[in-house]
């Protein structure tokens, strides 16, 4: 494969990482078939800091936006925010959250994180659950890095339809349709 | 009112203890139309043990018939079990489990008890949970002891369809669905 100017190349990866600001040095190097050391230094140029960095950048920005419950109330860490819109959070499964038996993820940190998202997502000064519709579509262990990402897909009048889907690494492992309702 | 006979009355406390076993002694008191004062002194006669004792006691039954997660798996108390068909537990909601903002109780510790109940009434080695479908009926305060009961109302194959049912002192708060899978 030809190797890319050095202006496109930087061109793609402030998109990829506009895109997906999740991309570690590795992942880039790999879509952009360079060494991870050239992507370090095109960071550089760029003025883009590390990935810890972005996500830090991003968690502050996000977490001052929350209204209808307390930052600390939510479950993981909330990485990015539109409010009334969309919310993507980030929770490691740590060897305190799986069952003693089975080793797997107890089924309910997985809705905490997925419910306290959906609430986040919420612009409104206090809001509940009302109902909640969900799949486990395979068993979580230690160690796993989630993702959930929140949509607000309808409003109606205080009542949210919020759909929240949870990947690993891999794929897709939890998927919920919530109903919140906003308080005045 | 006409007052019951003394053997009636110790009749009728020992059909409602056996029937809800969570009556105080106020509450027996109330039914019966006698003081709480006579109350004890029935139950010191029939050899019943006080409410505390009482739960304690069937806590202690119920524990040792867990088998698809570990005791100390189960969120709130586990007092009864019927291994393959129901199971109830008890949760008194603290301060830390509340939200900063409402004052009202998170939704995923009510969840948590509801989905730790469903799995706990499972009779196989393991299970997982692989769908819920649930309603928040009211929100929840600090200090209301929600009292949780779970049914399996159908199996098939390894799939365990399971019915919980929440209510604080005055009605239901919860209710959820669940389809569990047990795991060999």
């Amino acid at each position: 494969m030809a190797r890319m100017k050095k202006a496109d190349r930087q061109r793609f990866l402030l998109e990829y990482i506009q895109e997906t600001p999740f991309l570690t040095d590795e992942e880039l190097s790999k879509r952009l078939h360079v060494s991870i050391q050239t992507i370090r230094l095109d960071r550089l140029e760029l003025g883009v800091p590390e990935l810890r960095e972005r996500i830090k950048k991003m968690a502050e920005d996000a977490q001052l936006k929350v209204k209808s419950i307390s930052n600390r109330d939510v479950v993981g860490e909330l990485i990015d925010l539109e409010l009334g819109k969309s919310g993507i959070s980030l929770m490691t499964v740590t060897e305190d959250m799986v069952f003693e038996k089975t080793k797997v993820a107890r089924g309910y940190h997985v809705f905490s994180q997925a419910n306290s998202l959906a609430l986040a997502v919420i612009d409104a000064p206090a809001a509940v659950t009302g109902v909640a519709n969900i799949k486990y579509k395979i068993p979580i262990e230690v160690g796993e890095k989630l993702i959930a990402k929140a949509e607000i897909v309808k409003q109606r009048g205080n009542k949210y339809f919020v759909w929240v889907k949870i990947k690993n690494a891999c794929q897709e492992v939890f998927r919920a349709k919530f109903i919140m309702v906003s308080l005045d």
